[in-house]
């Protein structure tokens, strides 16, 4: 490995990261300022500025996931000042870019500048080994919403992609009753087997109130008012899909069920292990 | 259901889906006079020929996996003569065959006599439920030829397609520990993400001696002459890819390194539950 | 199930239940003022004090774990006002008695007024089931005090009774590697039949550095500054044994080495289904 | 380890075990004239009689298990002639016998001439051992005689002892469905906490017709008539215990319901394993 990076924002995953990075990479950081758990040490350098300097040494440049909340600054909460895209983007001319879930408009800049521009969000095995992290998450947030064990429980999963698989196993390794939930013939084979029980998603109905705990990872509506109203009042409900999720909060509130959200739990409940993850991909990526 | 069925030819999973089927269907046999398992029962009809009369009862007509041995005439170990396949396929015009592993030729002539064929060995949901009992039987083969347990051994097995995830996870489930070889990132992530550990299949090498047992999944060569040469002697492997499979026999035979094949599982080490997963599949058809 | 019971005092777990029992019982209370959590139903009877008229119509009385915290009352956080121990047991005469790690006194007093008492503390087939609820305990305790994750982690559980048998399936389930450390030969035949790694818990040394989380279930010292000087700094100590328990905590901090301690789990992290136990219990008692 | 070893008689395990030992001892054979499997190396010595000089290099002489069929000769299936044990034993006085399955009046004899006589069969780690080979030659067997899956099946085991709990935990791990029936409360307790269903072994009627197989582990008659009545005649009976073993074979036979007896496994299924066992067995008493 004998890459620089240029670390541009970035929450505690990104901190992490550099510190991981440093081990073996020469790493300039920049909108890190206020991070208190960088490392000191030789190969992590700080800049104040981004100039012709930085970027003659460096050819990867790693933003945050996401890169922007606002759309016209990257993501940096360790940051005493905002940092413009376009400013930076300007400056970066021909370089590499990785960061995560990047917007259209930025992508249309970044080629213009002819950067080549690699989304991590849309990186398959990063998105596996974030599962890893978001199934653990999922399963602390239940331990935690409970005054009952899950052991013995009986648990649905709506959903069998990428976080349905891992935490369903997970789960039955805690000695749970699994049951998943697909659309797709194929899914429903393979939930058998993986020695889980299946039901088809579009076809849930009384058997709904045997259930105490279902976990959503389905990113559209699957619980409305007509599904809540067979689930048994105790059941905890664990959203992990992003808006608008496949839960009826509202209904669910009126039938007096728990939701609980729980999203974006990678960087939550893991940040050491999802950087690690991350820098994985770039090594993977560069 | 009230759909009638005329089955012709096949083994002993053919005996067994005729028997399951006339629980609900009348079920219409020819080319299975041999076969002493079938049921007497007023839902099953033995014809002596198929003739006008059973081709106006029935208008699904299921045959064997595989559909032909030969390319001339249906495989139909439990019948007293040959049945071929123009003769049959000539009688049944504009009618449904469910069968399995059906060459071109004969789809072609279905094809001209308005045959609407589904080959059961396109079905991935048969596919996934067989990967079932394939692990089983890979498992059974594994016990019975080595006089070690399978509990604490090291277990490669190469290819991470249905049948590698399925028997990877049962293995686990007997205390052994599990080695997955991949090719691409994401199924090596995948790999990760259930348990076990991963290793680059087309960079295999001196870690290859610690494994006690190897089953192989990928239906093209892997282990050739030079991966052969880093294996423990005793190490035992299970060649579970059809022709011509991932093992180079010849040099392992040279290395005295032991060579188990066991292939077409399903039918041979459950019968019945294989016969209950076509049913399942032939029902989905319909 | 005809029986009446007289409650008094007791943390959440008593109160849950109070509740429970009163599907199916009478439950008189008393040192439960404070409790909101307390259903209203006609089978649950608020006690203004402890008269004839109560003791008449009640032969089983329920009191909490620990009995008492002080020696001198009993153990009642939900109370206006003490509860004097003596002054029960003298009005309690030839009742039976269930309560929770009960001293030696108190019973000396007990069986001089013809009580017949039940320490639930002594209760093998609690103290199991209790075990289940440790383990999801510290697990989550585990989860929420790392920023990694537990799946691939090196995990080592000193001990191998109850809670240490329980843990170790439930983070294999999870996906770590487990070592269980014991002393007995019985002991670590069980930990490999298990599937686990073992080791001796009186020989560890250099080894102990691989470990990401260490949890002790031994009530006496075990990880001492010989051990402790072994261990990797970002190592997690999680103490499940109560008092000494089997890490030397100040050595720990002198090592900077983080030590959580988790103790009383079953009540904390489900005291639902820990009253769901108890009530099994007292139902086998009785 | 500088010992030498006498071994006499036995049957495959044995000889395994003599090939064992030759790799960091002088191992002496008698009564192995016919095992081929035997190597050819310097630390084997076979020897043609039993003298002075044979028993002055040897103070610990290894004898099978069982030790004896007929209560006569040694048993020793790869001798040309017959071993009488008196003949052994008077020459062998103050020695260390390691043997299995002593009959009384033998430990008798060995005590009068002053032999130290250990019975592997009373000890605990290679019985706990053993039972993981059992377990897997049951499933072996389960897979051979079943022309069903394993996965998703009804099991029951009956008795929690150390063949049930490794027992259990492997068919789970095969996705099949667990229930385990005990007696004691406490057996009961760990049953749930290890996340199978439980049934009370005395109190087992009508939900018996749910198993597909049934394995027996108790010593005494458990499937009475009464009890096995009430089995679906599908179900797979396999007979874990020796004699009598838990099952009415012979009501089970008027029900038309098969019975397997699959005993004395380790020796069958996994000589190799079962020699590695003994063999440190034999170094943890020596």
């Amino acid at each position: 490995m004998d890459n620089n990076f240029l670390v541009i924002g970035g929450d505690l995953r990104i901190v992490k990261l550099v510190n991981m990075l440093s081990d073996k990479n020469i790493v300039y950081t920049y909108g890190l300022e206020k991070a208190k758990e960088i490392d000191s040490n030789k190969n992590i350098i700080k800049c104040k500025k981004i100039d012709e300097e930085v970027l003659q040494k460096n050819n990867v440049i790693i933003g945050p996931t996401p890169f922007s909340k606002d759309g016209l600054n990257i993501f940096a909460p360790y940051s005493n000042s905002k940092i413009n895209i376009k400013d930076v983007i300007g400056k970066c001319k021909d370089k590499n870019l990785i960061a995560g879930s990047i917007k259209e408009d930025i992508l249309e800049i970044a080629k213009e500048n002819n950067i080549q521009v690699t989304d991590m969000i849309k990186n398959e095995k990063l998105a596996i080994l974030n599962s890893i992290s978001t199934a653990e998450g999922a399963i602390e947030a239940a331990m935690k919403e409970t005054d009952t064990i899950i052991h013995g429980s009986n648990v649905l999963i709506l959903g069998f992609g990428r976080i349905g698989k891992v935490l369903a196993k997970k789960l039955q390794g805690l000695s749970a009753h699994i049951t998943c939930a697909a659309r797709k013939q194929e899914d429903l084979a393979w939930i058998n087997a993986y020695g889980y029980n299946s039901i088809n998603i579009n076809k849930m109905g009384k058997e709904l109130e045997q259930f105490d705990i279902i976990f959503n990872t389905v990113p559209y509506l699957i619980l409305t008012k007509e599904k809540l109203k067979y689930l048994n009042k105790k059941c905890l409900l664990i959203e992990l899909a992003s808006n608008p999720g496949g839960i009826d909060r509202k209904e669910a509130e009126n039938y007096k069920i728990k939701v609980v959200e729980a999203l974006a739990l990678p960087g939550k409940v893991a940040p050491t292990t999802t950087a690690e993850f991350i820098k994985e991909a770039i090594y993977d990526i560069i």
